[in-house]
């Protein structure tokens, strides 16, 4: 992933320099697990724990064959002496590759669900600041019915908390380790070498494998990371929705510190929901990058290498982008100006058509058909809207409503509390508030 | 989805026929609860729980409106008398139309586990059948250890027992219903009515919703799907390789009842891994599918209706394509030949070379450096490679394997049971056998 | 693909019962040619040329051998007397079935070039509507400049053309016939068979195949239909947003012969672009076939068979729904309702910001440096959108711009006119207009 | 892209230095136009034709305003005296961002047909080379009929040739320039401008724009390399398929210099084809970023900049991962070794059985009944399939035989040339070779 879109401790986890780390995490873990197999001695163990890697005599010896495990094994083993040949003993490549990228896919999920949390944190926030923030709803990009703000910041809240229990119940599927030998038969080295180990890495082994992790594992990851992705282009497209310059109820922070201050090269005036349009381009990356973790499922029998190239762009960039999209989309939750009055003006705009389907409820209520009061209610709410008045005034000149409704009780369907008295029941029931 | 892949179980899970059925299981529903409130007369709902729906009416009335839900209500409504007003009372079309959704998508995940089952019975029947079924493993399409066949079947299992967990964990995220109204905010109805039209129904209501219930967890519902088409992929690619006439160590089922006879109209003699190639084919489909499907996450506001178009094609096609490919690949693993012979006949044609990382490890056990071992032993391995010998004969002529193993240790080494002592270990892990 | 997005003549075209005929005409054509090698006497093949093909008889085969084209081999040849044996003469299935598959491609890529001609149409009369109908250019959804929208139907009919370019370019890649036998090497027939069916069916031969045309090509073809939708998605989505209850500048046909004339069962004034959303909903759909297209390219050597099930599917779907999509936008083009008023008004209800690049130009070209005239610009701009208030008084009170430029030029420079000035101009680049 | 995949000449296109470049040399066009149209005065254009861009400046700039063309307007301007002021006039930020994109892309393009013309040379050199190498024809992975390793390799070249058209379409819609203004209407900059500029830059003014270039173009570059990518993950299955242990007919280059020398860690006799794995994985990668271009197509109104957050990802990736690709595939069928010994070894290892369809035509032509051919035929050779014995003398047992072919003619009948007479013709549609 480009710099620009990565966050340095989610980059961490990709670099080289910590793939490097937790290979020799492992091989040490393996040789423990030989020392409690007794076939190395307390001496050489202790001399292979301050084992270290040196990167330039890794390039050195990479250049020579070109094999990153075996240019990795010489030069570890190169800072030992003859101890240095219980390194990688019994093992092949992907014991340790596989191993140490379960490693970092769970890193990742537990910055992500961090992120989340975060996120969450701000929504809940913002939340329960615009609990009875009147705002109209729209379907269709249509005005509907009038809502409250905050039930949108809950209705996000509640989607995270899902992707929360998502990333909890996929981590057990990815939190697994393998040191099962070239075909996953344990036939080079003892099954126990493969519990010692993803015991002291606090992995579970994997049931079966075949010299890799089954790629299910990772395809879920990445599936995951994209629908996460797909949620926050959700909330985007809502905040750019919202900033349009006719509705202008939600901005994104603008001008603050860590925040853009010019708008726009020729237009000085424009602030724009960059930071949400953003957010809407990485989802799509993040998007194709699943289908390949999907491809990479499929592989010829006891594995093929070809998902390993795939996996070097697509796993480090779809939690780099997931990363900073999630970080981003807190700052805007956080930062984001709520227009409270502007809100109310969009909700008046429309003349009280908005109170149709109550209208239309009340009459059926009182008695009438439920299709003879819609057609009252549409053709009174039609004409209001192009004739640009108000439908209270539209209603009171029809004859059906007139004969079923009275002025008093019209009045009274005419209330915006009326569409968020039942706020605290959803409230409750995202954990917002307590009953 | 086209006939030809279609099962009538899950066709009809999608067909309209039972989704106006589960229309009216609603509707009805929605009264019952409005009964319970007291809105509705005991007469009344005497006469509502015998509503009917016509088909014919229905066609009437959409030819006029062109409306789904509004030709519905009026088709219901005219089967009663004037309760029939009652029929769709307060609600809004997607208060149906979605809750009716979740228990298509409920009652298709079910028939997927009752799949997944059945295909991990035939998966355990040969993986017991198979358990030291010698063949050779295979990576990079390359000979490499030998192993049992019966560990790819395990492997398999594993897998399959795996997308048996994730469904049962989306399961509670689908099995949600919603009775909110226009914009989710229970402006028109009374929260009441959901929490009892969901119970009735066996459903969660949704925590918050917004006319519809969140695209993520149909979205969900499609990824996983696609997951599973991946492993079935995997398992078809599996076949298709060993099927290959250079390998010939499995047979997809031929010329039995229910299975092709001819295998090609101008080559006779050809028996193809057709019914492998064909889950191969279908799940590029569900996996294209898949980002459809996150897509129609991100909607305006409080939803619009795009994802609707979509999901008429991709709901359908992902369930009964995935549905038709666990039952073939159930009855492609249930039918298909083994031939035990040609497995032991491929080990042996690489002359030994499998031995050659025990053969190592021996050295390096013995004493070796494990760089030296390794270019000792690759040197012979590429000699009798190349010159279609077999390796232990010229590993005796190898200066440093004869310093450092005697002619019946060799032949020790040489023993294909080595490859397969610990199958019973693994096999206990996946539940295959009891300790 | 469901009935419901499904137009008759596309529909035909992927039909069964058109597939049959094309095998039909294609395997008289192969007699055609064997005939002109002097192979087939005339008396037979004036009665192949009566051959027919009944649906029962191959079923009846199909039932026996599971085998689509033996059964309709046989069926064919059923109908025939002794020169039946001549059916199917010297050829493998795919010579039939993939040369049949590239004439439905034809037939669908020509119905395509059609839709796209009637939508440019539309466009062009529109456009031709609507030169210089003044509204207000958006970017980031927020107020940019003043344009006509006039150009916005220019634009995509520029881009309409670009696809009937690329089809024009697609079709000889596509209408390629082969008769190649088992592997593509003309060992069981001689090569001008294969030139004569070729051109008697107005194809050119393939240059190579390998008892398939290569899937590039038929993925080329599901490509292209997914950029056809996605312009028809992005046409979809102007529209969507330009009938926004607070933008209101557009709206689809409603409640005309052929069109929806009930906004929603329970909001009864609703007037919903569901037209266009639908075509969001299916653009996705196909862009989601066409990765599984291009999955389709990397078979097994001389050809599997797994793209074959995909493309029952994503063929037919991805023609058939583009289709439809460019007919529904075509009708959406011709029968939208443009509120000239209400563009206007949005134009006018940002106080006259959309001056400020003009006014910070003509700074510029008084001589003030371009970073002073940005920032003086953008401060009055922002103080008169913060106060809702209008630009050209907050520059009445601004030094630099008293300083540089007097009232009568200001008054000049607020002219809606000079942003369309250029109209002209580009119409004359699309062709809408003659210089 | 990472560094492992990026190749130089390639990298540096998609490089901020060759960006900052490509901007200066469009800012620059841009005054020249200005200069024509009398606006700069002579000695203004000398000195602005020495203008340069410092990185630190941008730097500095940059942290300020967080926004780039600003930044680089300033830092270049900070390079001249006062006739800096006419850097960037009148244009706004996106005239000169997707015209240097667009230069970006068409480099990319040229480089992308450069190296798809030195595969075509790899692919004709050894096309020319095993014109009449025998080898099996394969389909579905089964043994079918003989054929010459030369056409597998003429099919590829002959599927380079069409993706080398595709590019060449694909160029004049991509190599175009803008120069519009904020929303495309020339208001703030004489038309004039943008035909200089591009003429100056060997583009084509694209017809209509709307600050930006359409997005339809870019998505077809995406597709394109897409559509590239497919084709050598195919030529890549099938070198993987040919490198298989059984089959062995060909291997990748190994151990020469440039290629890698270690199999594996733990198993030396390997030599893997992990080349042709690693094109199988990337072209994964390209393929899912062609969806998310498919998605940047529908922006809203007038553009947003969702696109632009994508497009520095996947671009550059796209091509950097394609050009790495076709360079390695050339590199690979220039260096592979062709094992023409096993060819025809495994050619006979069906005992003939590839020799039916033509015993069966022999059959026909001797005037027996197509379907009584087809089952004899299918008998003798499933049982000397079964038998492992050779199908000639099977067939010399089958009463049917006997009657209507004698020894001499069946002896003729088994020869492996008459598969591939027909060579030279197909190699000569190629154009491998002249009539």
């Amino acid at each position: 992933m480009i710099p620009r879109y990565t966050r340095p401790e989610m980059g961490r986890i990709w670099s080289e320099d910590y793939q490097f780390e937790l290979w020799l995490r492992i091989e040490i873990a393996a040789c423990e697990a030989w020392r409690e197999l007794g076939a190395i001695t307390a001496d050489e163990m202790a001399a292979i724990r301050n084992a270290s890697f040196s990167r330039s005599e890794y390039d050195r010896h990479f250049d020579e064959t070109k094999h990153d495990i075996v240019s990795f094994t010489r030069a570890v083993a190169g800072s030992l002496g003859p101890e240095g040949r219980w390194i990688h003993h019994g093992l092949t490549s992907n014991d340790v590759k596989d191993t140490a990228l379960s490693l970092q896919m769970i890193d990742a999920a537990q910055l992500i669900r961090r992120d989340i949390g975060a996120l969450c944190d701000a929504l809940r926030g913002r939340a329960l600041e615009h609990k009875r923030t009147l705002c109209i709803g729209r379907s269709h990009g249509m005005h509907a019915e009038p809502m409250s703000f905050g039930l949108k910041l809950a209705l996000w809240l509640s989607e995270m908390q899902r992707h929360r229990d998502r990333i909890c119940e996929l981590m057990p599927r990815i939190a697994v380790g393998m040191m099962s030998g070239p075909v996953g038969t344990f036939a080079g080295l003892p099954p126990l070498i493969e519990t010692s180990v993803c015991d002291q890495l606090g992995l579970t082994p994997a049931n079966v494998s075949n010299q890799i992790i089954q790629r299910d594992r990772h395809a879920e990851f990445v599936q995951t990371l994209a629908l996460i992705a797909a949620t926050l282009e959700k909330i985007a497209t809502e905040i750019r929705g919202l900033q349009r310059t006719e509705v202008a109820e939600v901005q994104e922070p603008f001008g603050t510190p860590g925040f853009v201050s010019k708008g726009s090269s020729s237009m000085p005036h424009k602030r724009n929901p960059e930071l949400s349009e953003r957010i809407c381009g990485l989802a799509r990356v993040v998007r194709g990058n699943s289908l390949a973790a999907c491809e990479n499922v499929a592989l010829w029998h006891e594995r093929d290498i070809s998902h390993s190239s795939a996996e070097r762009v697509i796993l480090a960039d779809s939690a780099i982008a997931t990363d900073y999209m999630l970080d981003l989309m807190t700052r805007i939750i956080s930062g984001m100006t709520v227009d409270v009055n502007r809100m109310l003006a969009n909700l008046d705009m429309t003349g009280g058509v908005v109170f149709s389907p109550r209208v239309m409820l009340a009459l059926v209520e009182a008695g009438v058909d439920r299709n003879v009061a819609y057609d009252a209610v549409q053709s009174s709410a039609m004409s209001a809207l192009d004739a640009g008045t108000d439908l209270r005034e539209a209603l009171m000149n029809n004859e059906l409503v007139l004969q079923h409704i009275d002025a008093s009780r019209l009045e009274q369907l005419f209330d915006y509390g009326y569409f968020i008295r039942h706020v605290d029941y959803i409230y409750e029931r995202v954990g917002l508030i307590r009953r």
